[in-house]
């Protein structure tokens, strides 16, 4: 048994504005690729990584960590190399970790054949989000693996949810490369909310799923509203409010914090509308002085993509 | 100018677990019946009301109301006349202020030759529900007057969305008829709640939303779940946990209370499980010597309906 393949470990955006904690997105232009190959040794070895300075010991390393997870399911498991090519930088806000944890078994599932499902891939790579942030939480790996929007409806039980993707729907997506410390991003969210806030947002979540399954664009955009924890983290991120201002100048349907931050999405209709979004946020960014990337992309419906077997 | 009009107003199911405010859907079996004039002297009046004990002062009786705010956008307004025959009872928790006020607009709209949209008539009836309640809530109105299930995303501004309602669906309710007063029923939620608590309930949106649109009714008894408020108002209901459960045991996808109560719904698959739902909470409530009423509906996707004109 020497099986080998090269995947594309897709990037993805988390929470999109109403939906913190359930809702995300798969892109399709940002991603990393990774080489994994199963044999018959036992043990999961990274040997190799590119473009990050990531640890190579397994059980410090998402993907390691991830694959573990899938193989205690064996008793007598198969050995796993994985190279990791990165090329989402870590701490961006676009599921850096998630890509790693997810790319590694969904390759590994593949080339035993499919024994799991989406569900239990999303499962095993929530443990690496978890040796990542602390929290085992899903909703990037849950795209990342799924491909599309995806909502996890629960996480006692899992229960992640692949909603229907619109053909126009595009990202656009900034990198700011600031340091957005964890522990501040998650100190400035509060334990409680109003209940007030609790209904506009859970309207507007299920205005966006409805407006997802509709192709309703207007719909989507006005349900793309975060009136919980954007107010609380746009402030961690440099001109937030003047990068909103000009999405939504240019046409853009929402706009709001990529996960965590300190990346910022604008969602749009079409390419064009989606590229002079990007063009009208580099005018911002141009002006602060700071180093940023600017990423288009169109919505991966597939998730993690053979790139050759 | 006499035009006439005679309508069916149906009974609703707000909240739905958990869209608590936001979500309701619209009941086939159970509803008023209005007959509706149109003349040439100015003025709305009740001209009888049969089935209940409601105040015939226009501005004191929620159609009354209601078809007012409607007026207000005429210079020079035709004359309405209301009868209302009750078979919805009042304090039920099925709709029955916004029945009256749903039933009278539409009914005037569509006799004026539709110069208003759905969207618009949600506004006028919210008014007789602002009257009946103290507050101009619209998760029994939306439903009355465009059918089926329907999402009220936003207040401000206001945004009504109809979803889509899958063919199987049956709804099976219980009117214990007992009086809670609105006043408890409101003491008893809290302002704050937990982010835990609202992520999950937001969460259960997404995953009804998404349920209905691709008719998995899986997913729907899965997101039929209430975190927040039925915990805190269930403890007003007689045998709320003994209703559930047998609902539960005899194959309800989901078992919650009705807008604020007293009633119960529990939906289902099929006219065949929803009897079966229907008999076992019968069972539940012959022990308990209080009187109550029982209905099986399917979801009646159209809304108001004429009856005769």
């Amino acid at each position: 048994m020497n099986k080998r393949i090269k995947i594309f470990a897709p990037a993805t955006v988390a929470n999109l504005s109403c939906g913190f904690d359930v809702l995300g997105c798969c892109l399709d232009t940002v991603g990393d690729e990774m080489v994994i190959s199963l044999h018959e040794d036992p043990g999961v070895k990274i040997t190799k990584i590119e473009g990050a300075d990531l640890p190579l010991e397994t059980h410090k390393n998402v993907a390691g960590v991830a694959v573990e997870a899938l193989l205690k399911k064996y008793d007598q498991p198969p050995g796993v190399d994985i190279e990791i090519y990165k090329k989402i930088k870590a701490g961006s806000g676009i599921g850096s970790s998630a890509a790693s944890s997810a790319g590694a078994v969904w390759a590994v599932n593949h080339l035993l054949g499919n024994p799991f499902s989406p569900q239990d891939l999303v499962a095993f790579a929530m443990e690496g989000e978890k040796l990542a942030s602390g929290n085992a939480h899903a909703d990037n790996v849950a795209p990342a693996l799924l491909g599309g929007f995806t909502l996890v409806r629960s996480y006692t039980p899992l229960d992640v949810i692949k909603l229907y993707t619109p053909e126009d729907l595009m990202m656009t997506v900034i990198h700011p490369q600031i340091e957005v410390k964890t522990s501040d991003s998650r100190s400035v969210i509060k334990t409680n909310i109003t209940l007030k806030d609790g209904i506009r947002q859970w309207g507007n979540v299920g205005g966006l799923v409805a407006g997802l399954y509709t192709e309703d664009y207007g719909l989507i955009g006005r349900s793309l509203e975060d009136v919980i924890i954007e107010p609380l983290r746009s402030i961690l991120i440099p001109e937030f409010n003047a990068v909103k201002e000009a999405a939504m100048s240019k046409g853009a349907l929402g706009c709001g914090i990529s996960g965590s931050g300190p990346s910022i999405f604008a969602l749009s209709k079409g390419t064009e509308t989606a590229n002079h979004v990007a063009t009208a946020i580099r005018e911002v960014y141009d002006t602060t002085g700071l180093a940023f990337d600017i990423h288009v992309s169109k919505i991966n419906d597939q998730g993690v993509k053979i790139i050759d077997s």
